[in-house]
């Protein structure tokens, strides 16, 4: 069950390196895609930085909105990462369509931010784009405060993930490479060790 | 046993999120830390993003050299990277020493920067710093492109991680919070569909 997470706990939703899916919807069209490279980028207010290539559709809707949401998908999501990760939006809203409708992809409204949110994930950070454009236009990297956060409470609460609990179709995807990703196994405590 | 990674695969070692070792070298002082948020920022040439907070002692010698190293520790070095993630250098410096010297961590040199490589990692990175002075003073963010890198071929060899064909212990960590660190676990192939 979706559960608002508290803002300064929403880094931990990304901290420990999962890939995303973007969404981001402006002028009546939206769109959504895959994206390994983003990450934390502070505690409180909490904000993101996300990396989107400039020959995105995504990214238009993006610099019109001026915002975007990540959110975090599952192992049972991986054919639908893939899918959005590897076709373009922008030959579908000249058909005058888009991915969720194409591939049956369910969504729900965002509490803050006019991007949709996808159904299925286990984690959403609504984002407010904080703008760069320099470093928009130099590198395609985004930076956004997150405003509103929740999580799948079945994997993440009390500030936590807790993929053990679940069922292994709940743990986040971690991309290699070619539309492999790898799961979350094993937990390891690490201790702080007194200097020699 | 340590192998060059040609530099358009580089961007593969921090692809699927894990946890990194941060370090630098300058004016004979050196200094290593953890961060949870590094990520790639390009293919080719290869480049990284790396939040390293103004309260670091790391953050000096870097801006100071220009450079640093990013390295990829692995599940058997939990205990040093949560130690060297919670801990100073800037007292041990005053005091004429070093996180090397006090926790006995073996480093090398590296290729083409003067940030020591520390032993035991299953990846490292040499990184020069893309200077972008009011984005490192905003939000302690750090670009920069990646001269050289190397990997332990037991797990990523052919610009592929294979964690299955080895000792766990050289899994990567990809820290939850407070020392926890997930480890990567089962494989998972996603495949393109077809729209409906």
């Amino acid at each position: 069950m979706r559960q608002p997470v508290p803002l300064p706990q929403a880094y931990r939703l990304l901290n420990h390196g999962p890939t995303v899916l973007v969404s981001a919807a402006h002028g009546g069209q939206r769109n959504l895609m895959a994206a390994a490279w983003a990450m934390p980028l502070d505690f409180d207010p909490p904000k993101v930085a996300v990396v989107v290539d400039r020959s995105t559709f995504t990214r238009g809707l993006i610099e019109a909105s001026g915002s975007f949401a990540l959110q975090v998908p599952c192992a049972a999501q991986a054919d639908l990462v893939t899918t959005v990760g590897n076709t373009s939006g922008r030959p579908l809203a000249e058909a005058g369509t888009d991915k969720f409708v194409v591939h049956g992809i369910g969504c729900f409204d965002a509490k803050l931010i006019d991007a949709p949110l996808v159904d299925g994930c286990v984690a959403w950070l609504e984002c407010r784009v904080i703008a760069w454009p320099d470093l928009q236009r130099a590198h395609d990297l985004f930076l956004a405060e997150v405003v509103a956060a929740q999580a799948d409470d079945r994997v993440f609460s009390a500030g936590r993930w807790h993929f053990d609990r679940a069922d292994a179709a709940l743990r986040t995807l971690h991309h290699t490479s070619g539309g492999a990703y790898l799961l979350p196994g094993e937990a390891v405590l690490g201790r702080v060790i007194d200097p020699k």
